[in-house]
């Protein structure tokens, strides 16, 4: 059972958390042709943590799981830190796929985003 | 002169500074018709600093900056730090009206993007 985990960064702040789950409700009913479910995740700072995220959608029967990272630039999280939380939880979950797509900021549609903020920001 | 500051939060990596750099000109390209120029500046831990950015583009002629936060969640860094730091140059700044956009995260957009990448992931 393919399955979606959306991983951000985490923050001090309750509302910025809920935008994430809000985010990722979203992100579920649009992907479940794909994806039988949708997670989220936090690197620091919130709860769940990725492994906690990774062993929830495992326990409702994920055989495969992609990883979202929704981080904008390829600093330090996106190359270490979240790799190597996922790679120990590979590890511990052999009989699971845990595959870590690209993240947000690489997509090359974030473009059209800016533009169209800058542009109705404009009117 | 109507002029766009695209305000990342910097990194420690230079590669992921040179990125927003990569963004910022590809946007540039896309907005020219309604912004005579674009630039980027960075929160912390890089250069130009928000200030400067803002400076570089008065010193070109800007009369109105508009700032587009690049940042995917309303953290501290979007409440607090961002403003704080263009409101004390809007002071300085009397002549310019200086004016900050919807953060990227909040674009309704962002969701088309992740079902984009979940689904060139999944084939």
């Amino acid at each position: 059972m393919k399955s979606l985990l959306l991983v951000a960064h985490g923050s001090r702040r309750a509302e910025s958390n809920a935008e994430i789950a809000v985010v990722a409700k979203s992100l579920s009913d649009r992907v479940q042709g794909n994806y039988a479910q949708t997670g989220y995740a936090f690197l620091e700072l919130a709860e769940p943590s990725i492994p906690d995220g990774i062993d929830a959608l495992v326990k409702n029967g994920a055989t495969e799981v992609t990883i979202l990272p929704y981080f904008l630039s390829a600093g330090r999280h996106v190359h270490e830190d979240v790799p190597e939380i996922v790679n120990l939880k590979q590890k511990e979950l052999s009989d699971v796929k845990i595959h870590i797509a690209p993240y947000i900021g690489e997509a090359a549609e974030m473009i059209d985003v800016l533009v169209a903020i800058s542009e109705s920001d404009n009117k």
